[in-house]
């Protein structure tokens, strides 16, 4: 039987993290075969020209496709979108593959599901049905689930949310988040190995906190100041704190230059782009995550780590016990922050929390399910059940 | 108070035609203008160069924007999308409207929501809610829904489709077809000046049908076959038919291709482009409309014209009794085509027909309400009711 | 030794045909291998949809990118440009190649040749140095000269010329017209078996004349006008025509409108796109090529064909005593084509003149010196003469 | 009479800076109007986004095209002209100009020529003809000339070089560089108020060096260890210094990279983009100008100021006494510093150097001539004179 041949789209570090296991799993699997599109932010070096991972990952990379647009403009985001479909085009075309593949609601989501579906080829979108209000990415996000044949959800909720949605029964998985899978695979480092790495001192019994903050794109104009009250805030508990860059949004800039503004405090250590080993070890050690990355929402239960989200983003998402949310507020997020710390009531909870987000074999079902779908007219031709 | 500016996008001449009565109802409203991008279609030559008729027709077109490839492989038709967001981005950053305005399910519909959803700009979609089976403008419009602020459906059903798929109340407007306000409005021409006009006898007394055929994205490679099994029936009923060419779609060429294997027979009439007096009038005085336009649905009940619909394209669709449904069969086609001109009863049962598209004011209805309705966080910010 | 891998770019039938005998050179030579970029007018049913010959040929096709935009105005030709050099960048970033090749002076050469320049690798350019006054396409081959680091010139006046203008000696090889090489070799037919293969009659002592007639950049706006006094020409002359569609540029549907206007004269025969077997044997049994087409220029003195120019294309351009240049008047192209068929005196001249664009090796020549230049900083770092 | 209209085109803040003169002239000159296409670093946070530079010195600016992709591998700058080209097309095509204009050798040199040789609208370009081997710069500024049909040389060695390169001389004006017109014009501040601006103190009688290195796209490999030499020189030597950022070319975060990794140093001022006031007057004061800018070419004879050119760019260039040319190497760099700074004699030299660019009044000369040279058939048809 001829493999099934299986064309990824990744267009940043953090995506390519969470995919990283369906990734394995499909190169592993006897029937299928796997090819990977790098774009946006993996190419460029201000992000870390994250590429070069993939590629020594092992993975094919059939073409690298730059769209991403130095711009803070509004504008800058959605022309990237133009330049990534217009490329991405072409290298399906070549590639002719069985299934495109691809996560979240970027915008290489919505590239990936519109030409599956003007292309009539089937689009495996993970990570649907999931609502965050308050930002472009739940819009496309639903809109990508529209354009898709196939919902691989990270959790149950989302499951049923696509139902609720209008979409087939038979095309939504439950899979769960595959960013577990790796979370459990991941090499231990000790606090004294983790220091050496990062040339930042971890030592054992002070409070460590990670801290990630992005932009939301309906709040671009606030960015820097919402930075600047985190940053104020870190600057007045005094904490050691590990900072990685925002994304690659319209607006990022402006929180890198109140990060930036902060870099001479002894307490915080600044770093682009954090290696996912460190990554993963940071959070295994660390005493609080802070600022709104989706890591907090969908790695740290598995890991059993207190989240203090700031802010709009990630709000009416499915979370477990570990995370507060508090507004861009010194106090609040402080009052939070020593909570999640000190509080050993709330630590307790935390630490008993259920993780919605599946068990960690995410990869092998994603794999499983592509190699053996029938691809036929019922596959093909959606009908939305209203 | 300082006007609304409304910026519309129109990619092909049908749907110019749909839209006109709204263009005309919110460029004569004193509280809103009206800018318009042309695309698509519009642009050329092979297809009437229908741009022309939009500048003379008063409104302001503030870009061309060229997007259609003169390519009739599945690859071409979102190349076409990517190439006309690039373009169509540009413009909505110059212009800088308080509103964007498209209608249905073509590429520009998806750019259109994709720029207003990225940069924060309230997108009002015409006729989102419906329900095509078997095409990719079905997920297309959808998704379009998805990522619109504002939703104009043509009918109460598709108003009631939205809401199940979590579309939030306050958006939604059944406002009715825009196209049957300039049905009332075209002048009257008899039989004798549209044979003139169009340089083709229409005699008093004989069946005259109207055939307009489009491909169906899921069926491309079927067009050509699809449209010889239409044009053998033509052929051997013999009646008097007014052929129309299909849409710039993939495909389209086969059915051209197709059509001018037929030219010569005597008693059809093929015409390119034809202008919307006409074409309002030859569905006054036809017979019957065979194919599978639109048109079929959404205007033909308001005039009391029977319709025969092959194929897959417009099924599941709400329509009147006014419409039959075949099969790509010439022995079907040839009955039901025979029934709509012959059968008194039925003919009786057409002239009664319920319209579910609307009374025909369309247009100020939908000018009324984009000078109107508050644009704020509530609008802006999408929550989907799930 | 590890093979030189040439990249060659290929955008419309005609240059296609010119390039065909350097392609297969390439391909046979145990030091090179071909990959071929197919974009433009060869992707395009309204052109032939060329690019399946090309395939059919045993070429290696790696990416087909469309570029041919549906748009006749003037700017619809640069945007194409731009669509093409995006898409092509991204293939030549993967194909990585150890040369570019291209010809001539269309939008393909110019893509071509910026990537090469920007990407530094070295192009190999066919046909500069040539010299027609009057159109886009003069400035942009010479630009193309300016970017490229290999000339491969026609015939020795266009070498000189390119020393004139500044480029170095050791990059310019007089390598001769490679349309000559498949002259040579292509079969030949005999009136009849012509005539059956076109469905078009050519007796044996009738004049016959091959008309190719395609838009002046500078003078768009009068193609309509120039081509229907050529058919009115043909019209009143009365012999028998073989004529053949224009190329893709902007104006050429004009073009094809005048043609079409006599498609139903009984001794004309119209012919979208004519394979190159039958059109080198129309070549070979015509009486005179009528029109602006290069061949007249560069391919029929070695065939002794006669060739009636109209208008101001290939005007200036080195030619040999075939050639007679005449303006847009009925009168003048009526008597070029009566001297041109029945002047005994003129026809011994043509019979004798001497091609001055070469022997009909130009595809090994090319071919061995792609296999041994030296690729070193001599050849990448360009210095003007001056 | 109607005002002749000029579209101008602007991607870098080191061209605005030269040109701004021209647009004064023109803007103020009664039968001319001025508008501004602003594409490329102009726009970009990282480059100082001085698009707001523009708008708040007057000019109307008429679209915003972002084509800086955040891609540092060679393919993304001719993917990046690409993406402007798609822009600007759409934005000629709607303003229609009597002219374009454009300065130099980069992308949007090519774009904007390659668009005016299409659309068949005259491009005056600025400082053609000169000569810098061992850039891609060099053969793009020749191509655009073959492409240009007006030409605003700086310097008389240039103009005759256009002639020698086969341009018409009724094409060539020498017009000199328009940077000097403002150097004229921009007010003096003394040492302090310039230390005072730049929080940087400059003292009276300390050696002030102003140091800008910019990549070589032929020897972007070596960028990063090239500007390691040249810091580490500035380390040793331990004069005051002002460092600013280079180009957005590819291989400048390489630059950026190695100037980083002294910016400790307590001797050295590093500013991203230094405005035009505060630059003029930093040459002003400085005791000699480090690097390769072509300011050191163009402008610092004007004011009399010693230039160590480090390398190959600007190399072959027009130049008066005040440059020294010397390799990447520590020792060289040092001793041409000294003489710069300490040679009584050599100062003197610099101090009488003949300045071949001019004497200040470009930008009248040029918008006099665009108010005058006719628009005809002469201008638009381009005869190389060979």
């Amino acid at each position: 039987m001829k493999k099934r041949k299986i064309l990824a789209v990744t267009g940043i570090r953090s995506d390519y993290d969470l995919m990283t296991p369906v990734y394995e799993a499909i190169h592993s699997h006897e029937d299928l075969e796997l090819e990977i599109i790098v774009t946006g932010a993996h190419l460029s070096e201000a992000y870390g020209l994250t590429v070069k991972e993939i590629e020594s990952d092992g993975f094919k990379v059939v073409d690298k496709i730059d769209s991403l647009l130095n711009s803070d403009r509004a504008s800058g985001r959605v022309k990237g979108l133009a330049i990534q479909l217009q490329g991405m085009v072409q290298t399906v075309e070549r590639v002719n593959p069985d299934f495109l593949l691809v996560l979240g609601d970027r915008e290489e989501s919505m590239s990936t599901a519109l030409i599956g579906a003007y292309m009539n080829i089937p689009v495996a979108h993970v990570a649907g049905g999931d609502r965050v209000i308050g930002n472009v990415d739940d819009q496309v996000r639903h809109a990508v689930s529209k354009l898709s044949h196939i919902h691989f959800t990270t959790n149950q909720e989302s499951a049923e949310r696509l139902i609720k949605l209008g979409e087939e029964r038979f095309r939504i998985f439950n899979t769960g988040n595959p960013g577990l899978d790796r979370l459990k695979t991941v090499p231990f480092l000790t606090k004294e190995e983790l220091s050496r790495r990062l040339n930042f001192e971890i030592k054992e019994n002070e409070p460590l906190i990670l801290l990630i903050q992005h932009v939301i794109s309906t709040e671009i104009d606030q960015a820097y100041l919402q930075m600047k009250i985190t940053m104020e805030t870190v600057k007045e508990m005094g904490y050691k704190t590990i900072i990685s860059y925002p994304n690659s949004d319209a607006g990022g800039q402006q929180i890198i230059k109140a990060i930036n503004e902060y870099k001479d405090l002894p307490f915080i250590h600044i770093q682009k782009n954090i290696p996912r080993l460190e990554f993963v070890n940071i959070m295994r050690h660390a005493s609080c995550l802070l600022g709104n990355s989706s890591a907090g929402i969908l790695e740290a239960p598995f890991l059993k780590l207190p989240v203090v989200n700031i802010g709009n983003r990630q709000k009416g998402r499915l979370h477990a016990e570990n995370v507060q949310f508090v507004n861009h507020k010194i106090a609040e997020i402080k009052e939070a922050v020593n909570k999640a710390i000190f509080d050993e009531e709330y630590r307790r909870v935390v630490n008993n929390c259920k993780n919605p987000y599946g068990d960690g074999n995410t990869g092998k079902k994603i794999a499983n399910i592509l190699s053996t779908i029938p691809i036929d007219k019922k596959l093909m031709i959606k009908e939305i059940t209203y």
